[in-house]
């Protein structure tokens, strides 16, 4: 079987519980997440390299026209990317890349690798969603009711998602392994294993 | 998540260890083989109901003409088939359902239900695959070579399943073990999960 790595695309609203489940999912070493690239100034608690690599609003530009990112997207004023080369080298070296993104970019993920496994983190129904939300206590009403809009409105975009893994209260651990499973389980398929048949059936 | 039963296609070469992976699956009660009907006469060790459904050829005939199939092939003068019904009724109930046929049927059943999961049944290498034929004693040489031949043949239509198992020697419980999270996964998959994610985000 297949021994490449795969690339994985983890999206969800917020209060889905990504960042809990990409920890849990990282502490298997053959997991690795690429460094998104963008031109925000670095914050305080940035390590820069590790949160994000950092670079000019030129040097972004000059990535873009160059067709070096895999996606990229603006956020009030700043970029945010992925550069092509750090996935793909990450992948050839047989580990799972983990990109941590929203809906457009996954998009744009699956037209530049159509292997991408695009999996939609959703938690268990919309009561628990906004639950989480507020449970955050930093987010005022305002806040809280903009997210939940944005996660409607991120909704049409599911369907281009391979799978829905649900992510129930306190079972975080359960959702990084049916995440696990779902890899494995890709590893499986026929499209990424014609060297195995090639081997096997052509030879004699 | 979907609680539907999954339809599950496991074809591989005679010497693949089907029989064992799937008496294996069989342990868990989710699981079912859906009965085969043939025009064949019975014989000694046949017990009907069980091995097979036994009709006569008129009745077989019959059952084609009114679309009552979901994929059959003639055998040396005799129909084998599988009922469209009977599959239907255990999909309901949420059994997980399984049919051990060959190729050709493979293709008929996922034109018939497309949401079927086609796995290939592999030996790991085409050594041990003959190895496994010369094993059973009871073949003559002509009788393998015409077996390796078929193999081959079959080959071509490796590429339209969705999976490919190796049943590594001695190890027929992991290949169950691998078919039975292949069928967890897909039941994660997206396209299954519409009336889950109506439920979450359009009421609201």
């Amino acid at each position: 079987m297949t021994n490449k790595g795969s690339l994985i695309v983890i999206s969800g609203p917020a209060g889905s519980g990504k960042g809990t489940v990409v920890r849990l999912l990282l502490q298997d070493e053959s997991y690795k997440v690429s460094i998104s690239t963008t031109s925000r100034q670095p914050r305080a608690d940035d390590i820069p390299g590790v949160t994000y690599n950092f670079v000019s609003s030129e040097e972004f530009l000059e990535m873009i026209t160059k067709g070096e990112l895999a996606e990229f997207a603006e956020y009030v004023g700043n970029f945010y990317g992925t550069p092509i080369k750090s996935v793909e080298e990450l992948l050839k070296s047989g580990k799972n890349v983990i990109l941590e993104i929203e809906t457009q970019g996954a998009l744009q993920i699956k037209s530049r690798f159509p292997e991408a496994i695009l999996i939609w983190l959703s938690p268990p129904d919309y009561e628990t969603l906004e639950a989480r939300l507020r449970g955050r206590g930093t987010n005022t009403d305002e806040d809280i009711n903009r997210r939940l809009t944005a996660a409607k409105r991120e909704m049409q975009f599911i369907p281009y998602y391979d799978y829905i893994v649900v992510n129930e209260k306190g079972l975080a651990n359960e959702a990084a392994e049916k995440i696990r499973e779902i890899v494995n389980v890709d590893k499986m398929s026929t499209s990424l294993n014609k060297g195995f048949l090639k081997s096997f059936y052509n030879n004699k």
